[in-house]
């Protein structure tokens, strides 16, 4: 069973997330209606992070187990041609290890996460980012947000729903800058609790539009209750862009491992 | 009668063209209605250009008069209430000379046709760009644009439904420059002929795909046949980005002249 990796594009909009329900059409599902379309196999993948409804990707990574093997541009091609009209494309596709885990081999998650800061409503970009029309502080975010970065009990900034062990995690980035009329938050780490950026986004805006010193970051964090941080924000802003894996070095030592 | 000069944004997508037309929503229409939720009259916008049915801006300009006057800032902010949830809105409004005119006093027009250049599908931008999945010489269609730049005869890059009255125009730029996976054509002129973006643009992305080499689009101009030139690119990936009006010290002679 030769084993696939795939960097996905998908649009969030429409879907009711990641993850396979009964609620709704779910990139997964949609993914696997392509997989059967090319194989006649009833075959699952596995993503590295399961976004939630609304939200998008342009690097999601997944593993996939053929039946039998194709050469990697065929299987990116074919996918692209089952997976129409949906708006998800398979932007890459390598065979690789049947060690290799999209999930727990990741070593990196790079989020980013897109404010409209304009009077004037979203237009064009409606679907992709929360608009926000009182003119955010840009650099009291900034400090706002370097007061996460580390190693911390980020129980404050989880959804009530997140079923993760531990609330312990390492924030390795989180920056705030400013474009023009948008203000992108760009977070990395090697997981994330479940809403984890949508929470600090909406704290970081809660600082951007005066209502909070940076400092309260900092309190919200200490606090570990979810009510001591900030509003969690809108999911269509949110985009899944990169996903790591070790080095090759590391990828060898741990398939040695497995 | 106070003259107000309005900045819009709008995604193309859903509507017939800028123009009001019997056959489905047009953005004129559209912003009309917001103007006759603001004032109870039935008043008539003037644009700077007549983008196409799923052509977009980020830059285009009108002018209104409204009966009796309002800050300039409430009448965007209205204006936006009311157009929702079409997806259009102001972007800036100002008080302007009544001799203002947006369409006769624009000195350049700036457009963007944005190209999608990689293997799979178009998906977060799908109604935005155009969708080429061979790779583009971008140097070769850099060159074959500067045979474009100037004052020409135009008829083999018009609509064959162009109304001008003359096929004589100056073009002032057309660049061609790639950021990643994405082909960004530049144009700008006191005015183009009907469609004159967008076949300039799937001409070059014949001499793109390597089919003509640049000094077609010499043969092509000189032609001055529409049969001439290649096909007319998709309009999804064509926007109107700006309008320029003469330095104040020009508005002031043109106005001792009206």
């Amino acid at each position: 069973m030769p084993r696939y990796r795939l960097v996905l594009e998908y649009d969030g909009s429409g879907f009711v997330g990641w993850q396979r329900q009964d609620n709704g059409p779910s990139v997964q599902a949609a993914l696997e209606r392509a997989l059967h379309a090319l194989c006649g196999a009833d075959l699952r993948v596995t993503a590295a992070g399961r976004t939630d409804a609304g939200v998008h990707a342009t690097g999601q990574v997944v593993h996939l187990d053929l039946p039998r093997p194709y050469p990697a541009d065929t299987v990116r091609d074919a996918l692209n041609h089952h997976l129409k009209p949906d708006p998800v494309a398979v932007l890459l596709a390598i065979e690789v290890d049947e060690g290799f885990h999209a999930r727990f081999d990741a070593t990196a998650r790079h989020y980013r996460y897109e404010i409209l800061n304009r009077r004037a409503p979203a237009v064009l970009d409606r679907h992709r980012v929360w608009h926000l029309a009182k003119p955010l502080d840009v650099d009291a975010m900034a400090a706002a947000a370097a007061l996460l970065v580390g190693h911390h009990d980020f129980s404050s900034f989880r959804s009530t729903q997140c079923q993760a062990a531990s609330p312990l995690k390492t924030l390795d980035r989180l920056t705030v800058a400013r474009h023009d009329d948008r203000v992108v938050i760009c977070a990395s780490a090697r997981s994330f609790l479940h809403n984890q950026v949508r929470i600090m986004t909406g704290s970081l805006a809660q600082v951007g539009l005066g209502r909070w010193q940076p400092a309260r970051l900092a309190a919200a964090l200490a606090a570990c209750d979810r009510t001591a941080a900030g509003p969690t924000a809108p999911p269509q802003g949110l985009c899944l862009v990169g996903v790591d894996y070790g080095a090759p070095a590391e990828d060898l030592s741990r398939r040695r491992r497995d």
